[in-house]
């Protein structure tokens, strides 16, 4: 085989698995990728070569009996996940000596399961930008096309899983963090259920919204870790069709202000999955466009608080648009954070006994747009890129203030060459289910197997 | 027997569950109690005969298999715990119109064990003061001195079961308000561990402190109680002794600035738990002056956000202190009160690791200084009343902020006869502990069975 990254993420496991390649053999093919196709992409801020070559190693020695559902897989992450003794930058290159005290549990049940974590990658200075911009590290680039945003926060993590360098990578989502970057790279993105993974040693941004959850290039990928990250029971829930699901069309809100663009590809998206025997069931919504600003309510005083220091510390110690954001956190009001937090439970209450009553998980745009070019917006755009921005997040953050889940799969091309996505939304702790789904849309299309021409 | 009332909770029913009185005997007793007594005490708002009678012919029919730890016994709560169909005025007498939907867990709980809840008692205004004013059903008055305050927010609930009008009561606790009233009125006060009580049903003042609790003539009563409210255990232990017991006396902040009274009673009580066979231990106990301005960060805008329409709507639909005390709930930012809640658990993990690592409970004053006049804390005394006022909270308020629970009970009385009380604080879920504690003092001392000389 000339690229062992070409295969997936559970056929590299199964394999290593099973002795036809070793996890050293894997690891090597996955720096020399990152060597040889990252100058283009930006998507590693560091390799950790050496624990991973030593993991590598001892993962090879160990008997088949004792070989984990991700033997010798080799994953890269948001560089926001601590471990023991080594460096998270959070996307900001003063940070390049701060070494963390303990280790992320998510990393460490991907390295019990025999993952190996061999690269930090790069992301939005503290996981405020939904666009793939980093002053210190360099912009991260759309593996399809260079010129386009890889979304963020969680760049590196859409785009190092679309560019072959990773089969996989843990990213965090408070507003669209995981979903975006995998919308606009072509790869298949889950924001779980709030409070189901861990967020102990993983960098804060708002404890009430930040949602740590995995990007791979195929929904049974995701299922493989999320069976090691949450509990067993996503990957056996993919096996299933889809007959007999019934999956909700909004009659509003998601439906609103649609690029036409994104509009034909949802309505072929739709049909892709009554023919594949779910049934179409159009629902109300409720409005979610005053979700944002609840949201905001809620993040930016909980962020403004953990960056308190560096606020007060005058300009400099932050970059400038996380500045202008915080500062809007410092001027929130108590009782506006209350409200917002209160209205939480009921606006969830509403969604439950409401859509989510009638349908089995919601079908949604992943964006209003297509991806948009990175010049269109740069920090200095001003209005336009204001209203860009809330374009792009428009379907992705109210999941993060109603605490659902959500997962991100690739609907095609746009004309420009560059993926489109849906998202299926579902109840608390319904993945199985919307990793079922994905899985059956991706099979059917292909659109998941697309390789960017940009790898040659 | 003269008055049932003057039988212990536990002895009532006892007596009622072995036949030897009536539940509706006990009943009218209370009523009787009631129609001679408050008058001079003011402590119901509203009795529901109806209601109680019914309940109590229905109990004495219970075959005696049947009957509950609380069968028979007359209690009266705080004017915040909802029945459904019935009024809850929350202090208030513009709220005498509104009946409520559902029924407290807790009442419910109460009901279950044969209790009859036949009375709805005093309390300030939207459970805000903590003194027993009440500008619309009057101030409630101290039975040992009726110029004293009886301490607040459940000002009814301290004097009900001091002037033997109910066995037991239930008040609730954001920043003292069970055990300031019974500290004033020589009566035991539990405020439990943060959450271990449901909020269900209960008025609201601030989601983070607000804590339900019990009030008796004991600490084997409020045992008694609290195997309904909670779950069995709390009656059987404090039948131990308190040999080998070791009691912390702090040697900061609960022992700065105390009235020369307090402090020669505090000694006292404290050498009879030595004599007891505790083990005094002197402990360092962080700094807890800071936790009122915390608590006051979290607490007002979260009571601000509850009555944001009665704030928006003018003067005239809020009393006035209360008015002045949510308009800085209006005042506080949201980082402010994000921070106070973080610090929240840390300032926990400080006392658990320091000074309720070193014992198994802290004692120290329930109050600064003695029970004040009720004119020394009128609203328009000023600076005076404002001062007067910390001195009184000023060591209950520290336990909502850490969610630990803390057991007043009587140490004796002033030189004017008023009552003076310690205070007895330990860690989560530590209740059955506090009661023991309790129990052993009461037993040896008798000061919790000291009656007003009022009641005549």
């Amino acid at each position: 085989m000339s690229d062992p990254l070409e295969l997936t993420l559970c056929e590299a496991a199964d394999a290593a698995r099973s002795g036809k390649i070793g996890a050293v053999e894997l690891l090597e093919a996955a720096l020399a990728a990152v060597a040889r196709r990252d100058g283009a992409i930006n998507a590693v801020i560091a390799t950790e070569p050496e624990r991973a070559l030593a993991e590598a190693r001892a993962l090879d020695a160990l008997p088949a009996h004792r070989r984990g559902i991700l033997h010798g897989v080799p994953l890269a992450h948001k560089d926001m996940f601590h471990r023991a003794g080594e460096v998270s930058t959070y996307g900001v290159a003063a940070r390049k000596g701060h070494r963390m005290q303990a280790t992320s549990p998510l990393l460490g049940r991907l390295d019990e399961a025999g993952a190996v974590s061999f690269a930090r990658l790069n992301m939005a200075a503290f996981a405020m930008g939904p666009t793939g911009h980093n002053p210190d590290f360099g912009r991260c680039r759309n593996p399809f096309a260079p010129d386009r945003i890889t979304g963020g926060s969680s760049s590196g993590s859409g785009a190092a899983v679309a560019a072959r360098l990773a089969y996989g990578a843990l990213g965090s989502d408070t507003g669209g963090s995981v979903r975006l970057p995998a919308a606009c790279c072509g790869v298949v993105g889950l924001k779980p259920t709030q409070g189901l993974l861990s967020l102990d040693e993983v960098m804060g941004l708002s404890e009430s919204l930040d949602c740590p959850g995995p990007v791979a290039r195929s929904s049974r990928d995701l299922a493989r870790m999320m069976d090691v990250l949450a509990r067993p029971g996503h990957e056996a829930a993919v096996a299933q069709d889809l007959r007999g699901l019934r999956l909700g069309l909004p009659t509003s809100y998601y439906c609103d202000d649609l690029h036409p663009e994104v509009q034909a590809n949802f309505d072929r998206a739709a049909k892709v999955f009554c023919a594949l025997g779910a049934t179409l069931v159009p629902v109300d919504v409720p409005d979610h466009s005053a979700y944002a600003d609840l949201a905001d309510a809620i993040w930016k005083p909980e962020a403004a608080a953990l960056h308190l220091p560096a606020l007060q510390s005058g300009t400099g110690a932050l970059p400038e648009q996380a500045r202008a954001r915080l500062m809007q956190g410092l001027a929130t009001s108590a009782v506006d954070y209350v409200r917002a937090r209160r209205l939480r439970s009921l606006a969830l209450d509403d969604m439950l006994s409401g859509p989510l009553a009638a349908c089995d998980a919601l079908l949604v745009p992943a964006m209003r747009r297509p991806v948009p070019l990175a010049a269109e917006v740069e920090a200095n755009s001003g209005d336009a890129m204001r209203r860009n921005l809330a374009a792009i997040t428009a379907f992705t953050r109210p999941l993060n203030y109603l605490g659902l889940p959500g997962l991100v799969t690739p609907s095609g091309l746009d004309c420009a060459g560059v993926p489109m996505a849906v998202q299926l939304i579902a109840a608390p702790r319904q993945e199985p289910l919307l990793l079922r789904l994905g899985h059956g849309f991706e099979t059917e299309t292909g659109f998941n197997r697309l390789r960017p021409e940009t790898l040659g």
